[in-house]
């Protein structure tokens, strides 16, 4: 139920007086938005409001939300010189209100609290782009072109990455997710290459923290296989890939998913039919996660949200 | 090779003079855009330019392409009463234009000319979203919310497909090719039950054309047997999906692809290896036709592109 915030009243209500930036840069303000799916929807698991450049605005690159965009960054990554922009995170300085949401929802929450970060390779993109991209052009010719500089981008990227996610769990997360959003747009064995090492090592440094980790992305089913190998406990499957051809993928891993967001603009009775088909596909299996296979849409109805959490809550206790 | 004209300055120039409704309806400039990727780039069959929406303009519905967003319908499909504006197409008088262009083409091509038309589901989309959409949130609650209306506009919107390229055949082209290229977003179960009627009933009524029939969309990874099971002789297959995967869901039929279109802004070492990649990936079938995984990116050197046709046909003769 990512992204369920924009479909709630009481979340827009927020977003008329404060932007994007100062949502992020409030504590108070981040719980809140967090609280806010929790306390309608009755939902298994709150996840951390934040976005994926959240990091690299920490550690001062210029980059700014634009309503109905997305991320922008005046100054894109263009070149080796752009690295030294990189400098490491501090979580405790720079990441002060992010870290004091998540104490404040370690103690209001009844459910357990999923810390937030993107993947190396979504990161890039953006600041590669300068923003979102339908075709990352710019972004796969510079890992094509420059892999060794990309490796480079992607080792920096990911240690903001593993800063932010222990030191969310440290505040009390109790389970992390890795958003590589965009990493479907690259064929498997581009993946393989230049994207799986520098997530590989994401993983790595967070099993010691020993909370579980879900590896999420969109058209992703050709990577499904390598997104578990990565080291996910959890992999995010989209609504394009049944749930069984997506588990024969990834083995042994618990699979979140997969239900179509679009298909809860259709009357009750189809949704309430459509849920139990993923319940069917994922034939009971206690590793999987009921979820939709990607955010909420703005349009969604949340009392069609609220009906479908107690459904499958119903269907599934 | 689709939509190589974006990315040419003799194409760039002609769209400085001429808005894309004028190229459409005239047939001398529809011939000119037809030809001038050919002519620069050496390939070995040209695609009629046209739009997905052409022959919805044709009989009379409100569409205009507009500048970098698409078709835009000011009064989209929305209930059975819409039904009725879409009138049967009558090719000789709707279509004078584009058929006065495939013979003017017929004329002057040294290679095969390949008709287009759009699959009802993309045209679908379109006239129902009423342009370009991220999501098809309405397309999906019509279609699994009101599947008997949604069956029977199919059914029109098929009609308009046949006639239009049935009528391109009998003007000329060689080969036809179905665009349905947004039913990537759809879960294998809902095209099966709602797309796949649709689509087999319009390659079914092309089959004593005795041309080659293809049948391309993107994100369609888990499409692929349905769209192959549709009756399409080629299969295009975006780059996101192995070639050697394609073929194990499509079966016996050729395939088209699938070289990642932005790759060709990486350098020439790289777009030649990464085309050796697809080549040896194909494995000398027969049945592969060599192609980008979908469209040509508008910033592409059309430099490249030569070389890139170049490179294959010296890989492959």
């Amino acid at each position: 139920m990512r992204q369920a915030g924009r479909s709630l009243p009481e979340f827009r209500a927020l977003r008329e007086r404060h932007s994007f930036a100062e949502l992020v840069a409030s504590a108070e303000l981040t719980a809140e938005v967090t609280l806010q799916p929790v306390r309608r929807l009755g939902v298994d698991a709150a996840i951390l409001f934040s976005d994926i450049v959240t990091p690299l605005a920490a550690i001062g690159i210029d980059v700014r939300i634009t309503s109905g965009v997305g991320p922008v960054f005046d100054e894109p990554f263009r070149s080796e010189r752009d690295l030294d922009r990189i400098r490491p995170l501090d979580p405790d300085t720079d990441l002060a209100p992010v870290l004091a949401a998540v104490r404040i929802l370690k103690a209001e929450l009844d459910v357990p609290l999923i810390g937030f970060a993107g993947a190396p390779f979504t990161v890039a993109s953006y600041f590669v782009e300068g923003g979102p991209s339908r075709d990352y052009a710019r972004t796969k010719a510079l890992m094509l072109g420059e892999p060794a500089l990309w490796h480079r981008l992607l080792e920096r990227l990911g240690d903001l990455t593993i800063a932010s996610l222990r030191a969310q769990v440290g505040a009390g997360a109790a389970a992390v997710q890795v958003f590589d959003s965009w990493a479907g747009t690259l064929h498997p064995d581009h993946y393989a290459a230049h994207v799986l090492p520098a997530s590989t090592r994401v993983f790595t440094a967070l099993a010691d923290l020993g909370v579980p980790r879900i590896h999420f992305g969109v058209t992703t089913g050709e990577l499904l296989g390598h997104m578990a190998a990565a080291g996910a406990d959890v992999v995010g499957v989209d609504w394009r890939v049944p749930l069984d051809l997506a588990w024969a993928r990834i083995g042994d891993h618990a699979v979140q998913g997969n239900l179509d967001p679009a298909v809860l603009g259709a009357p009750w009775d189809v949704v309430a039919a459509e849920a139990d088909a993923v319940l069917a596909a994922a034939g009971g299996r206690p590793g999987h996660v009921f979820n939709l296979g990607h955010g909420v849409l703005p349009d969604t109805d949340p009392d069609v949200l609220r009906r479908l959490v107690d459904h499958v809550h119903a269907r599934t206790t």
